[in-house]
């Protein structure tokens, strides 16, 4: 891979043959060099059972390698074709209102083996027939793979009861891991076991929801595996396979994707960056070091699907922006969504590169002009890694076992804040981590909302803590064991010693602001103030040496500790007994514990601008991204050299709006 | 007919026999001539299968008779006795939630032949037994035909398949015109295909849905030919069919019913007016134009219920106002709804002309007075007409295509808008009329977001633009071919070059006003300026003549073109790149337009007062309605009579408070 | 039964057996001396089918015994083991939505005779097992009957269809009384009748709801009445048997109750007072007094679940007020919810006398004071009595009537808000009835939005007001008969002449605000005003001696009749054209009926103090709680002993915050 990868989505199916070639010059012309194809193509391979037609999409292919386009291709099992569903209905699953009918995209049934065995068909021949092609370096593994985030149907019961019967052995260690004498839930088989689907009062047992979703993640998990394994069988050793996840975190664990992927990806569709308005790129940061860790050791990750299309509110140099910081955080690729926008389907009129009249839409000059200075700084980034001393640390189960179970719910809004908040305060890289993960690399983790916790993990922070980390802590963290069983213990849980303080009652947010009438929420010491969100514990402080760092300003809790830190041997605990969904609140503990701890930035900027660092064994290259419309100022470490230009710059350095630095 | 026809909605079924007699003496001291009954009368006709009575009926029809009552009797198929669901549970549709269970009205299955069979059955009984009666002087088919607005049960999907064979002829004529290649929704087969009702992601394809509604509104007029179909077989020549549309813009094209009825009728629930707001009589307006339109060249139509009961805060006059609406546009009668009110059923204690203890209610001196005015003016009035230079354009698919998908959503939001706008503003007569329909007589036409267009139709209003006529357009016309395709074409599609723009980028008012901070709309070059609506439509101008009427005020697009005005040929087009909830936002660009074309008004008058006239062999009769509470100034073109009092009026007249002046 | 019952809810089945000693150890160190147990316990005591086993709850009832702890059993019908439900899936009911699926709790199918029987036979073997030992003391059935509020599954449509085949006896009556030739939804048979469920419009007949009201209330009551039969075959006389309403004014009838239980019960999970409102406080103080008319003529009820743990903004102090009200409008005992956080299942980390590390909670010190004091005033109250000449007077059909069809409609609301009101303003004890009881003992009775009332009991009111009885009727008073059809009549109805008024007209809270823009709502002569809230009617006074107590402040109602009060024979009528949602509007209007009508306070005091007294043979016990934070003044009529202390009180006594003074 000696260019970074620009790439488009484009369906060869839906247009006459004669206007491909149109299509690939336009995108030649404006230098993409990667496309994305046939994710959803089915009923174009196999339009009728059993009766296959890739000699069109080899065409595309070799026109795409006529015009210096390396093509990804998908496999297709984010569909099925109207012919297969009208055999097997079963191949759809259900939700909460029964079982799907055919329309659209997504919904097929895990659990099938008719849409199992459809797709390994299907997929068999898709590689046979087009995984040699040169043009081909990778393929897709379905689509989004997670959505929609359940599947109640009645193959999925019978799956589901297999897999509890894999999982407790027995249906006695069933109900003695799920305390299911609650209610007299108790279970005299695995057969009696449903999904929390229509019940009276819709009042399920915490550890049955979790349960759901670890099968369904593992449900997809498997699919995903099955079309890895048939792949690896026909391509070649340099064609990589990856998903597009639709973000790390949402309902399949991606950590498990590692086994049988290459690379990870995700699809950008956070909204560009508006006037002064960067909070979402923040969250698109969170993801790009979440995929970094995703992508096998490599270091490196793809954007999968990334907005193209400014809207008239938005400046078009904002698309560059938000390309230049997949490139600052190890992208090695950007694939826009999407190229020409479809006459009909559910995504009539879509955001696309070409307008609606096939001229170059608004977005386009942006797209040329990154296109071509990214590939002037890319020899001198295709081996660099990022390094980092601080990480946060997800957990699928905190987040599946937290109140609301859908996507980006608390815990999720949480972890983004907070990871955010630290890039962004401290201007330094960051790490996304698991609790299986080496932390010895690291100086400092945050592990907001971290519920879900064995006393041995409990341990391993513990004693990461005691050599000397600083530890973030929040919520209701260390209170529950792996099926969601609250341990005896008072909020923090697990951590209470380490922490040095006690919950002795707690409040909604919501209640406290209807009953105390002012201000709910946190104070720093420099009388800057933050809205809680969710829930406020009060604290009781346990230990001499406990420093309050934030107190609340409220009610019978004002001037009480919301934020606290502990000594613990050589290390720190800081625990959050608020939360809050404004990253600025953890901006200013980030600020606090930089200060203290003594994180200095890669470099001085002004707010809006976003920095990384890119380490090589040439040296760093550093990557200043003015995230804002009006311009910036950047104090760089020394004079450096633009590696744009190639012209010196700074140390002191005036970013243009959406405008970017790369620096060595 | 002789006389204007003032009616009321009567159920005898409900009632002792005892107690009819007291009832139509109350109806005739009230002035009342006419009696609209039985449509809700299926089982008091059969109370069991094949068991008729139509006895009881016919002597409530001499009843009716002999107090100078005439009659509309109804057919029966807005409901059904329990005994034909027991027996037939399928002639009941269903929704989104399965099939209906029994109760109330509505929903009867139209695709059941058991369903069709019983309603021919007692509709050929009904007419054999009450049509010849000669109190009866019309029959309306059916109840606000079109709710509810979908059926998607398994009888329905049937013939839902039928219907498309029929429509397209071949699958792949379908697949063609849907471009179902989008997500692999390609059919191999009709039977593949099912209503958008639950799938995964409900993404369905436009053309889908279209073809839902599509078939609905056929089904629908259908039913209501088979009736008319037996009635005409039964019913003197004088005898006249209707259907009481809940509003011509709902879920059944009225276009296509004139095939089969001898009137259009329409039940006038909108509110009364209050104090100065009488935003709501505006859509009366509308709807009454509409209605002449559909009454099949016979320039009057009939108001089939229309509320009686004034609430605690408006006046009774405001009911003879509404009535005189009626008049002045063309009705030939108004049913009040209704007589009196029943003791339970869904609609028990609603508002009626007597009150709970069977006293005339507040609202029946208003009636009684209007009763005795309108029969000293209906003699001029009979064989008068509606003469218009201005129309509105409506088109069933433009709305039934839109996002939404809900009677009253935003194409007809903006329909209402600006036809009401047109008339209250230049205080002219409005017709209503079909891209079908014979143009020519137009100088000025609007049709606002006529997105679904053939290039015929294009062609067309081109050719009537360049002959001379000023065409209004909005948000995203021309765009869709007749299967909602989108044309390969930019806003404003097919009329860009007519409008000389073109859109660039787009930005949903919500998002806008999220974004910029401002005031988020449209502003007029005399400084008034109206809040936006949906979304916003960055244009370029594309030609040297375009002239601005109006501008953005808000973000990046503040000071762009939102509303322009280009000549073509001898002719005009303007263009709205941005819609608003507020008429007055259309009236400032009906008065710029009315003033630059010379569209003079019929009268002047002070705002409140609604313009009509009459043309007749005899001259025009010309009316003035006072919509609000407070007296009006009026200036007539000259010194003219008042109709119902025979004095001299004007040419200054100040009307009272929701008082009308008929004048010649 | 000498002392206080202070219990707490348990239940050992969730812990190892060597856990109980500690737990009830704890339990005696607080003073707790009843424990609630076993009313979720059926899997515990019955594993699998016909496989019982109740010795560990015997060896628990020991336990209990040791530690001097009564004990309350509970039968298990609230819930069902998953085996039977495998068995049976019938026996859980469903809802609109269909039937339910297995999970949780409550649900089970009433009408499924395989529920019954399994049912029957887990009580009989409970009963038999344990009912004999000496430590139980009292029996609860099923769990908060009457959740979920309606069941509509297939074997509660035949049993309805049965109820009312036995209600009307002919389908001819049933027709008559529900006026079913209303949209000819006329019946010919019981089986044509469904439950209201999924029409198309959902428009349904008033008395087809009301019928499934009653039917559902009539078969809660017929399992509960199964369950005592059975219980009082097995336990000795002195024990009592009750079921913990989830609040009187719900979906059961709880005057049939009185037939087959004991004792009335209900669960007090109203929030906590804090700061200065004690709003809901009067609302339990409602539910007090409605179960001492519930209980058998006993004068004394239990308090089945109380909330034991104050949340971050409140005072562990509320605890104890919140209890000592229970004492003081008869209770003979608070049962605590709960005494340990179950650690998983839908109740997770609920609020516990015990917190989650199992030291005691922040309430535990309230609940101990609470305990030790109420012991020393018991032996005076032991045998003590509620005295009232002001009554509040509830109809379940009136409420089940109204539409919103939920509990805690705006029939209930105004109940509350009635009800509190008097209680408060007048400082007197106040009795709930029901129109069936003896109304002699009263001077004033209440009877808010009173609708549904035969002939015959409008003249039981007549005649109680004519020989002096004072009555406050509201809304639609009077209005319909026993199945909910309309009298022919205005409002108010049966009560119109006694009320001296009639209506002309009405409007809605809500479009009266939106068309008058002022103040919506109701001003008393010294300028006090309060917001209307769903309707107001517009009144005619129709009596020379008819007194206006409040008019309207709004539109054209503005200064008109809202409040009116006539004297009728002896007595007087009070008629509320307009409700409120502030108990405050009601406060006005009870000071101004104690000031007229000569009702003096038990004592004087300062807002936020609840008065109630208990009589004894004794002598009078005056009981003045606190339920704000902040000290209150209160002047006893004379110099008393307060009954804690022993000390000599008042006539001048401050309160302290959250403080009671019980006082002879």
């Amino acid at each position: 891979m000696s260019t970074y990868r620009v790439g488009v989505s484009y369906y060869p199916e839906w247009w006459p043959e004669e206007e491909w070639e149109q299509d690939f010059s336009k995108m030649e012309a404006l230098g993409i060099n990667l496309v994305r194809m046939g994710e959803f193509a089915w009923s174009w391979f196999e339009p009728s059972e059993g009766q296959y037609q890739f000699e069109p999409m080899r065409r595309v292919l070799d026109l795409a390698a006529r015009h210096g386009i390396s093509v990804i291709l998908g496999t297709v099992s984010a569909i099925c074709p109207p012919w297969l569903y009208k055999k097997f209905p079963e191949v759809k699953g259900g939700d909460l209102h029964g079982d799907y009918t055919f329309g659209g995209r997504k919904g097929n049934c895990l659990s099938s083996p008719e849409l199992r065995e459809y797709v390994r068909r299907i997929t068999e021949e898709q590689a046979r027939a087009l995984g040699g092609h040169p043009a081909v370096i990778g393929w897709q593994l379905d689509n989004e793979p997670g959505y929609p985030f359940a599947e109640y149907d009645k193959r999925c019961v019978k799956k589901f009861r297999r897999w509890l019967r894999d999982r407790y052995g027995t249906i006695d260690e069933l109900n003695r891991e799920w305390f299911t004498m609650f209610w007299s839930n108790r279970y005299t088989s695995f057969d009696e076991i449903d999904f929390p689907t229509h019940s009276a009062e819709g009042a399920w047992h915490p550890a049955l929801f979790l349960a759901t979703r670890r099968f369904f993640s593992d449900n997809f998990n498997s699919l995903l595996s099955m079309e890895a394994e048939i792949l690896r069988r026909h391509v070649g050793p340099d064609v990589f396979l990856y998903t597009n996840w639709p973000g790390a975190n949402w309902s399949v664990n991606c950590f498990d994707g590692t086994k049988y992927l290459d690379y990870a990806a995700w699809d950008n569709y956070v909204t560009l960056p508006t006037g002064e308005d960067y909070r979402l790129q923040l969250r698109s940061s969170m993801e790009h070091d979440f995929d970094r860790r995703l992508s096998c050791g490599k270091q490196r990750f793809l954007v999968a699907e990334q907005t193209v299309a400014p809207n008239a509110q938005t400046l078009p140099e904002a698309i560059a922006a938000q390309s230049w910081l997949d490139v600052a955080q190890g992208a090695f690729g950007t694939i826009f969504f999407e190229w020409r926008p479809p006459l009909g389907g559910a995504e009539q009129s879509y955001f696309s590169l070409l307008a609606g009249d096939l001229t170059y839409g608004e977005g386009a000059p942006a797209v040329r002009r990154f296109a071509a200075d990214v590939q002037k700084v890319w020899p001198m980034l295709e081996s660099s890694r990022t390094e980092a001393d601080i990480a946060t640390l997800y957990s699928y189960e905190s987040s599946w076992s937290t109140r609301g179970w859908t996507v980006d719910g608390p815990y999720d809004q949480d972890f983004f804040n907070l990871h955010g908040a630290l890039r962004n305060a401290l201007r330094r890289d960051l790490d996304v981590v698991g609790i299986q993960d080496d932390l010895t690399p690291y100086r400092m983790i945050a592990a907001p909302g971290f519920r879900i916790c064995t006393e041995e993990q409990a341990a391993k922070l513990d004693a990461w803590v005691r050599g000397g980390g600083i530890l973030i802590l929040s919520r209701d963290c260390g209170m529950f064991d792996p099926e969601c069983l609250m341990y005896t213990r008072r909020v923090p849980g697990l951590f209470r010693e380490m922490c040095g303080v006690a919950a002795v009652s707690s409040i909604s947010s919501d209640q406290m602001a209807s009953l105390s009438g002012g201000f709910t929420g946190v104070e720093f010491p420099d009388g800057r103030r933050f809205a809680s969100w969710k829930m406020l514990y009060k604290l009781r402080l346990e230990a001499d040496d406990v420093e309050v760092l934030a107190t609340y300003t409220c009610g019978k809790l004002a001037g009480t500790p919301a934020v606290t830190l502990h000594p613990w041997g050589k290390g720190w605990a800081v625990y959050l007994a608020a939360d809050c969904d404004d990253y600025r609140y953890y901006e200013a503990l980030a600020r606090e514990l930089g200060r203290r701890f003594g994180f200095a930035p890669l470099f001085e900027a002004e707010d809006g601008v976003l920095a990384a660092r890119r380490v090589t064994d040439e040296g760093d290259v550093l990557f200043a991204v003015n995230m804002t419309e009006t311009p910036k100022r950047v104090t760089l470490p020394r004079r450096m050299t633009d590696l744009v230009s190639g012209e010196p710059a700074g140390p002191e350095v005036t970013l243009p709006g959406f405008g970017t630095l790369v620096a060595r």
